[in-house]
């Protein structure tokens, strides 16, 4: 049967060459993961795919590695092997599918015959059930596909690539090793993958403008305010027209941070409520009479602890999927649509536009009469040291709430992950950056910041980045243990301690001797120093920085929203 | 009536007090996991339970650290904080539901307001959905306890606790943050947990005790055979009078290595089809014409690639909640209170028992005329380097296989992932282990065999073993990459090479300074004269050991295995 079958494809070509070319097809240039053995025939295909292989120390920083590609090169693959693999990877994809990234994971799994038979074979429950961990996989993939069919392999890969692209989320391929080398047909290939966006209904498209245009023109100091799914679903380009178009102030959302050119005159900074930097974005966002919110997502420590103000105000939501303009929803009218039509309509001169705040880095206005490098000093000091186009990757902790009061240059790209906030994320995160970057051709700086505790869960990663020459800048908050968690619960509890490390002989240890660079760092003139040497800033190598700052010093907005998760968790009935 | 429900209790406790006195009652002092915030405040109350916080470097290194200590403690706890925690832990917990272990997983969880509000908190797929992680942890635990309503919480922990130690797998306990001190009914803690063997039905007990002596006095070469489900459900004292009363030859498999005391006259070394050792045990065994096994499990690297003949062999096979004889089977009769009434039965004069092959370190026959170390020579080395009531580790890889050629001491402890095989365990599991020992009290060494490649994914838990003053003699066997992969698939490839550490510099990053010890060993000698160095054997401080082994050299039983499991992938119908 499945001779007859083949010699009917008119292009045969193997599973995994055509999962890998449509991969390629889509902009993956680099495939992360570990071998394992239901997946290691699949790996022989790479290289002749135009595929590198990662292969970093562990499944989970593989998966965060992936993440951080993604959110660079805007899709990534992770392949990983049954059971053991995924399993450790899985934390890593539920906070892609949380914060919507594209991910692809391929699981090399074990044969269609072995799971017929319910074989007994490692990396299994012992239970004969081979689907338990694709069923765990579904909650946190927006698509599945299980390729055990060879006469629909080709149409489930395709499928699958496009609903990771359109939902911007991850999704799961589930590989047996019997599939790897089977045919089937190839001349698909000579059609790419559609990733187009699905078009709106222009009669209803028409009418959420019409009503978005009314309110706007009406408003008298409307603003807009543009969160991660504007980054996510690629709205940027319209968000950035509709700016100009619009002449209002714009501001994002600590998601949405490198959405908005900071260095454009409209940039008004970031809101979190009463996390809000500067200050008076809180006032100017809080007293608007409209609010044109781009790809909200508004969590806990998106918005300062459920700080915002903003939900009895007027406001029209942008979505990828819909938009709802005060209290009417209009279910799958998608904000690319909408907002370009927007922007063809509207004209400065008809809208009420306010002056934007003064945005800057305020370092000079945090300086003290200590060398102690403080939160408050370090992070806008940060920002005079950063260039154009650089990725700067920041840590759950400190570093993701002390980037709020960082001003960046044009074009760069943040990456950090608030909503699910998984310890470690950053390291890995930081690899698949830099990777991507360097994929994507051109010389993008990569810089991670990353506290000592969350630095100790992945920290094996930075071999990946040495082994594969990348460059980043890594810069270890030194601050002895878990601050976030301090000022959350136990202040000065043993379990928010943690044990002591020389960090800069990570780089030793894991073969960047001689190739590397290490530097220890311990107070503002040596920071300065440091932030202003010309070969630091060339980044021409890996360079990894010991960062001392005070054990009970955080950020302002940490502190802040430490407090308000406390309350939360504290409340009962 | 929060309020009068709390008046009615006669002792009450807050549910946190109630968890944690409960495990110490069944045998835990220490307690794995990683802080978090909805966790922290259930954390405080540890102390005065009289439990010991670890503090892991990441969860699946905390998971595996559990699963080691539950193996030489009994049972073990872990604690995790909602899903970023629990999801990086999940596959070693999925270990120990595969290789049944018992783990008590407390995940500290959002309020039952928040949940009940589906707040969009940070650590959640942004889609209110709170159930979701608990879902897929249900898929690899005998019991899921959400403690969501006071008036249960207690019997629930109750319940879980038992099912954990009766099924001996992990149970999963949602632990929601304001319920951490709401009180529960504390003069259920003056009656212990019913952790006692539920009892056959006796009339049911004594049909397959005549049916099984029938059987057993009737054949002519019977032999015993031990798998890990008897050191997983505690009836080692019946194997070893069962032994002891029949004089029948007793045998284990892999999994069941260390189940029986190996200086006994009736052992006959390790049956596993063509792996066997010494190669004569397969010919006794399959030409036996009864096989009592006890405790089986099955699986692919457990029978040397399914190379087992015995099923086709009378046999009868004792398991926990079930037994079989031949072909009929008696589920709800449960082995050990079956085997205690064999035992006192049997009277070896009535059987006919064959004398077992001799078991010995065949280090000597292994010896060549080259200083490097080979696996051939290794592993029996290591048997005669072995003391009474040693505590081993081996990894997923050459020292899973390897140590099929080990003959050990008395009261040797073997740890070891034959069926779920996550790489990496070894090292986690090795903390635990030897943690588990110090408090059990005694001198027990610990000592782990790891590969290389398999170093890398967990490196960072030598840390936790230092911040501890743990002890382990730890053996990196360095032979540059995924061995078992190589003999699998990609002898060459790239993907199955590793990056070059510098690995006994670890230790001294990871503050081991000073206090632990390093060894670097390329050749036989080198390794005979460490092996013999008192302070060495005497395991005062952590030692840790690289040894240089071939890159294309494997134990005998990996190359089969390896071989039978390339077989089975590529099978195609």
């Amino acid at each position: 049967m499945a001779d007859i079958r083949v010699q009917n494809l008119k292009q045969p070509v193997d599973v995994a060459e055509y999962l890998f070319r449509r991969l390629r097809e889509v902009g993956v240039r680099s495939v992360h993961g570990v071998p394992g053995d239901y997946n290691l025939v699949a790996l022989d295909y790479l290289p002749a795919c135009g595929l590198k292989w990662v292969g970093s120390v562990n499944e989970l920083n593989a998966a965060y590695a992936a993440d951080g590609y993604a959110r660079v090169k805007k899709m990534a693959a992770l392949v990983t092997t049954f059971g053991v693999g995924e399993l450790s990877a899985i934390n890593g994809v539920a906070g892609a599918f949380s914060e919507r990234i594209p991910v692809v994971h391929v699981v090399g799994c074990p044969s269609t015959i072995s799971q017929r038979d319910g074989m007994l074979l490692h990396h299994t429950l012992g239970n004969g059930d081979f689907n338990v961990f694709a069923n765990m996989s579904a909650d946190i993939s927006c698509d599945v596909a299980k390729l055990n069919n060879p006469s629909e392999i080709a149409a489930q890969i395709d499928h699958a690539l496009r609903q990771c692209w359109t939902h911007s989320r991850p999704v799961y391929v589930m590989l047996p090793t019997d599939m790897v080398q089977t045919k089937v047909e190839g001349e698909r290939l000579q059609t790419p993958v559609d990733l187009s966006e699905p078009q709106n209904d222009p009669e209803r498209e028409d009418y959420v403008v019409d009503v978005v245009m009314k309110y706007l023109r009406a408003a008298k100091h409307p603003v807009i305010l543009v969160d991660a799914c504007a980054i996510r679903h690629r709205v940027l380009g319209e968000v950035h027209d509709l700016i100009d178009g619009s002449n209002l102030p714009a501001f994002v959302t600590p998601m949405g941070k490198g959405a908005v050119n900071e260095q454009h005159p409209n940039y008004g900074g970031v809101y979190a409520g009463e996390g809000s930097h500067p200050q008076q974005v809180k006032d100017i966002v809080e007293s608007s009479d409209l609010i044109l919110t781009i790809g909200a997502l508004k969590s806990d420590f998106n918005t300062a602890g459920f700080s915002y103000r903003t939900s009895q105000l007027p406001s029209i939501d942008f979505h990828s999927d819909h938009c709802t303009v005060r209290h009417s929803a209009y279910p799958g009218v998608r904000m690319k649509g909408v907002l370009r039509k927007i922007i063809d309509k509207v004209d400065h001169e008809e809208l009420a536009a306010q002056a934007s705040p003064t945005v800057e880095n305020e370092a000079h206005k945090n300086l003290d009469n200590s060398p102690t490098i403080t939160q408050a000093w370090f992070w806008p000091r940060v920002g005079e040291f950063l260039i154009d186009n650089d990725i700067v990757v920041t840590e759950t902790g400190t570093a993701n709430f002390g980037i709020w009061d960082t001003k960046f240059p044009k074009g760069v790209t943040a990456l950090s992950q608030v909503l699910w906030g998984s310890i470690g994320w950053s390291v890995g995160a930081c690899q698949g950056a830099a990777l991507a970057a360097r994929d994507d051709g051109g010389n993008r700086r990569t810089i991670v910041f990353v506290g000592d505790g969350s630095f100790q869960l992945t920290a094996q990663e930075v071999s990946t980045m040495i082994r594969h020459s990348l460059k980043p800048i890594i810069f270890v908050i030194c601050n002895e243990g878990y601050t976030i968690e301090r000022f959350i619960h136990g202040m000065d509890a043993e379990y928010n301690d943690i044990s002591e490390w020389d960090y800069k002989g990570i780089v030793d240890v894991f073969g960047g001797q001689g190739t590397c660079k290490k530097f220890v760092v311990k107070t503002k003139d040596e920071l300065n120093n440091l932030l202003t040497d010309a070969d630091f800033n060339a980044a021409a190598c890996l360079q990894f920085v010991e960062l001392y700052m005070p054990k009970y010093d955080a950020p302002r907005a940490l502190v802040m929203t430490a407090k308000a998760s406390a309350r939360v968790n504290a409340k009962v009935k």
